[in-house]
């Protein structure tokens, strides 16, 4: 017998039909002999509809008290999820009870529509697990210091089953989703992409960060920090198929890099569209540079993600970093009339259709010449390279956006990731 | 200054447009100066799109497991409403904050779908206040001593406002629905039906037990207990009508019966078609024999209305009831096949064709000969009385279901309720 906890997204939870089949599903496991904790999103289209309504009434304000209240009004998406698996687990045969996240309670910060998950009482739960029912907890929500409704952001459901896992020691968190895993890459840019058995979840985080939405990268990070083995796997497989067969399906997320992981140097490309990149021109190369560049733009609440400073000549230095394209007029404007002048710089420029193209693999670790084979494979397409920035296990080059997809077909293929690669004895 | 506290029904309440016009309504009222409660129902058509979709999950299921899912499902409803009123309210400018039942919280007992609030901490509340927020309550809602949400059942929003001014000591409770206060009768049967000023607590209770469906009965109980005043009166006027017309339209419902109220004898006629009719011919007339009957019936769940025992001939009695029309064929059969059987009933007979007409008035209290008046105005109609039922302030009859609407006619007119009577000095 295992503790298992199950996490379904907003399609799983679509409709009464597909609620339904999730309930089968999970009853399967229970009849497997499994103690079951099950985390479901909202109904597909639920969020937003509500947030539509909140949105006709006060269009642009982001005042903390409307904060709370778009935190009010979206948590009962999730409730009503809760109360319809509970219903249909138990029309199952099979005895269940759903909570809220201030029900378990899920304690978090009051960051309103972004809060983050502070602490988790099983209490309840385990109680609840020993009576023998399945626990149905609302995901995205908690609860604040002061009994306020809190959500944790887009996809925080996955974040929600991953703590509450971490909480319980759970042996396995199984995120069911719209995909059958991760992938080397992204199959409708390389037909070739392959299923990844196993990833660690450094790699995971690597690829989620740049762009493969499959989890939010918070719910990796939880699953790295409490060693919580985390599984994503198709909600799509028949409920009825053998559930050892289901078991070993998806992707696995460990952390247990040395014994399992598979041998690859390279597990996958990751790309992003979503970048422009701006650069200071000729500014004086002088200590502190940097910050009276950057310090203005992080006040203005602008992310930045690749930073680039050439080495000077003639004590003058070119400096360049990308931003979110959202950004990028904002950042573009700040530059031309509040940074540029006060660093002397001569020239502002930007573009923002770049793109960012990512080898991801924990195997880069051990291995020396896997930058140069990237940047070799890029050259022979005749693909200039803007800027390089690399990690311990990615290496990332910023390049004209049009070559996107002639770049990752590239690597994909330079690093055979085609290619099966048999998991280490 | 006063404390105020406003209820919205669900037609008020059904577009983010209507939603505008409530927070408008409130914010007028803030401006006068008042301390503003409001507790608004689910956007109309919610409550019965969520329970639908749990019923398309288990049908007929009514374990206390599964009503826990469906209070869990359907607080929701109101959940929305009181974060988009607060949202709207604070797009007028007025600074406002939204609790859900277990937030207050408001204390029930552990009955879902229809739970009895038990006792409302208003600490919270009345520290908004003294902030100067407008305190917005979801009504229909509250929490067990287990942490479990529970709701009042249907209307159950009348009640959480008025148990809510009470706990508070309102000045006033102003229920807002989707007519524009209570009449002497059904308008729609008597075109000459007249909108009461003023109608005490307890007439009210009759009117509205015995089927003027304004107001849910345990909201006038509780109005009653704890000597809230409560208005009835549309939601339909402009939202910026003059204030103290607003204030004084519609109809109150009072508690101070002998200062203010209208000197009718009579106050209103009120009807019930929902009811069915059974009788048990020649049962022994012997000590306990009510019970033997009613026993049985009180345990299948099925609620008696009015009873009649006619005096005995020949140590034989003949023993009628009225049930709701829903369990008539029930009861039915639980006399034919058990009830009579065990009573050594000489027959069974009912009717479902039944109705029930009630004159209310507490001035009946002090008047003599008003019974008798209904039943010669009902004579003269050709109306046969098939049962009658008495209390301080009503006198009902069963009658022929197709005579309704005469009979209501009849009654309005030999009472005189369609002239004004001036207030009492």
């Amino acid at each position: 017998m295992a503790l298992i906890v199950h996490k379904y997204g907003g399609t799983s939870m679509g409709s009464t039909d597909r609620i339904r089949n999730v309930a089968k599903r999970v009853a399967k496991w229970v009849r497997a002999g499994h103690q079951m904790v099950v985390v479901p999103s909202a109904m597909s289209g639920e969020t937003n509809r509500l947030l539509g309504l909140a949105k006709e009434l006060s269009p642009a304000s982001t005042t903390p008290e409307v904060m709370r209240e778009l935190d009010m009004i979206a948590a009962t998406g999730e409730q009503v999820s809760v109360g319809l698996l509970a219903i249909a687990l138990q029309a199952e045969g099979v005895p269940s009870v759903s909570y809220t996240g201030w029900q378990v309670p899920v304690a978090t910060d009051s960051s309103y529509t972004k809060a983050r998950i502070e602490s988790i009482d099983d209490k309840r739960v385990r109680a609840d697990l020993a009576e023998g029912k399945v626990v149905v907890i609302a995901g995205f929500q908690g609860i604040d210091a002061d009994n306020n409704i809190t959500t944790l952001g887009r996809g925080g459901s996955d974040t929600s089953a991953v703590a509450i896992a971490a909480a319980m020691k759970a042996d396995e968190c199984l995120i069911y989703t719209d995909v059958d895993g991760v992938y080397t890459t992204d199959p409708r840019i390389v037909p070739e992409a392959r299923r990844l058995h196993t990833i660690s979840f450094e790699e995971m985080l690597e690829m989620a960060s740049l762009g493969s939405k499959i989890l939010q990268i918070r719910s990796v990070e939880f699953a790295g920090k409490y060693r919580v083995p985390l599984r994503v796997l198709s909600s799509f497989t028949p409920w009825d198929i053998d559930i050892n067969e289901e078991a070993k399906s998806g992707t696995l997320i460990s952390f247990e890099e040395d014994e399992k992981m598979e041998q690859a140097v390279v597990s996958g490309i990751a790309f992003n569209r979503d970048e422009a990149k701006v650069t200071l021109l000729g500014v004086p190369d002088k200590p502190g540079i940097a910050f009276q560049i950057l310090g203005p733009v992080a006040e203005a609440n602008i992310d930045i993600d690749v930073i680039i400073q050439n080495v000077s000549q003639d004590g003058k230095t070119d400096f360049s970093f990308t931003v979110h394209r959202n950004d990028y007029a904002r950042t573009m404007d700040l530059l031309q009339n509040t940074v540029g002048p006060a660093t002397n710089a001569a020239r502002v420029v930007g573009d923002p259709k770049i793109c960012k193209v990512s080898i991801v693999g924990i195997g880069m670790r051990s291995h020396v010449g896997v930058a140069s084979k990237m940047f070799r494979a890029l050259s022979e397409e005749g693909i200039n390279i803007q800027m390089i920035s690399t990690s311990e296990i990615k290496t990332s080059v910023v390049i004209d956006e049009k070559y996107m997809e002639l770049a990752v077909r590239a690597l994909h293929k330079a690093f055979d990731l085609d290619q099966e690669v048999a998991p280490a004895a």
